[in-house]
């Protein structure tokens, strides 16, 4: 199995091309992690998305544009070449069903996911969630980042209120588990599916703005809503809107939601995950 | 492929344990679809969640209790025996994780499915998600129904406010599409996370909400998170508070959202779906 890996300054492609890039290899398709989205023990997990949200986008049955996607993030996937097996579950008229498999060795999967593909049609639309009301990115301060995590360097983010601060001790008191913050890729790219799709894993942990402290912590399962079509993309500057939340964490597991909004309003994504966490404990020494 | 109907009438099962009971057949399981979970076009979106929730739930590698589950609804389900196939794509330590397909023709998909699966650990716990403050169901009324779904039968619901009245033109300005009910299961039987599973799905379109009238309306995919162990599920008398919302409708598509509380107000459910929906149209007489 031969795999070049994507690098940025290697070639031309944006980082997110890169990481997102497959080629046919035999009944698969192969892919390669990219370092620009590395985290804590793997690929970021919007990165890894996007991954098999372009398999099924790419592929020369799909039919209309992405409704929803679930992934599913079952081991860790190591630095190295990487394989998506996808298929069309079923087609009708007007949606399409798809499952996807990623795999580093042959029967051992470290993700898996289905997505919904929808040719929407024009009729009665009917907002119900509305947009925050927020300062615009150009008068928020750009994030600089205490993270060890490369991912977090691929956005450009602007929090509303305090910016983050991760300590060697927790709060006091738990803090809010909402924060809004605008985001757009560092290294300006067109927003479609796949850069949404990324985007809506593209916040810190509930669990760190909560405790003010890194604990050990991760995406278990992701579902991410597409609100709009195609045709219908923002066509401006980049920049979206985050609102992330979270409803529960309890005994090991916890969950978070995510709204994407455009600059004009509208709301461009939603999105849900199930996370796993581990208790902050005090340094050893 | 033989299956006998289920019928709470000819056996002393509950029903919800009739329309998800299966069997095995070669290497699929065998069911059969309920009258009694029946919805407009095909068996109740809930029930079926529930029937593959069941197939991963009761397979002899099962650890642990269920997380998540995504189910893709990719075309009706036609009354009689259906097969299902299951297979726990990874099993770490503490976690599982799963994938469904529904057929009744080989080849045929008619839903697939994705479920994880945790073996919960006890520590820090954060409730985020308050419950509404709302009356007891005892001093709520029944829903008397005028819905042609003999699904809704199978729930006691007792609707906090206006009780939905479904009339023949829409209402003339959009109403909330959120709703605030208490249900359980009308034939009482002990909160599992097969009714769970079913209960994230027991909510009106809520096109129905907004407009006043019943327009072809579908669940596309559901998402539906678990908060508790098996070990602390509520052993009340199985009323559940169901919060149901939505974002947005747009283009022929929408989506959902639904949280489902404890009498002693613990959020055991968070829940999402994407939908389908048509317009209103005038009657053609």
């Amino acid at each position: 199995m031969n795999s070049t890996p994507p690098s940025s300054s290697a070639s031309r492609l944006h980082p997110l091309e890169a990481a997102t890039r497959l080629t046919p290899h035999g009944d698969h398709l192969l892919g390669h992690t990219s370092k620009d989205y590395w985290a804590f023990i793997g690929p970021f997990g919007g990165a890894t998305a996007a991954t098999l949200l372009r398999a099924a986008l790419d592929h020369p049955q799909r039919i209309g544009d992405p409704l929803a996607l679930t992934v599913n993030y079952c081991a860790p996937i190591a630095e190295g070449p990487l394989q998506v097996a996808v298929r069309p579950a079923k087609t009708n008229r007007s949606t399409q069903h798809w499952t996807m498999e990623l795999f580093q060795t042959e029967g051992d999967i470290l993700a898996t996911a289905t997505a919904v593909f929808a040719k929407r049609r024009p009729g009665w639309s009917h907002p119900i969630a509305r947009m925050p009301a927020v300062p615009q990115p150009e008068d928020l301060a750009p994030y600089r980042v205490n993270l060890p995590t490369p991912w977090v360097d691929q956005y450009d983010m602007r929090f509303v209120g305090e910016q983050p601060l991760f300590r060697k001790t927790p709060h006091a008191e738990p803090q809010p588990a909402q924060t809004l913050l605008w985001l757009r890729d560092a290294a300006p790219r067109p927003l479609d599916f796949l850069s949404l799709a990324s985007m809506s894993d593209a916040f810190f942990g509930r669990v760190f703005h909560i405790l003010g402290v890194l604990v050990p912590f991760g995406t278990v399962t992701l579902t991410t809503y597409f609100h709009c079509a195609a045709d219908d993309l923002p066509t401006d500057d980049g920049w979206v809107l985050g609102n992330a939340g979270a409803s529960i964490y309890r005994a090991g597991f916890g969950d978070q939601t995510a709204e994407l909004w455009s600059r004009d309003g509208r709301l461009l994504v939603t999105s849900v995950q199930a996370t796993y966490f581990r208790d902050w404990t005090p340094p050893a020494d």
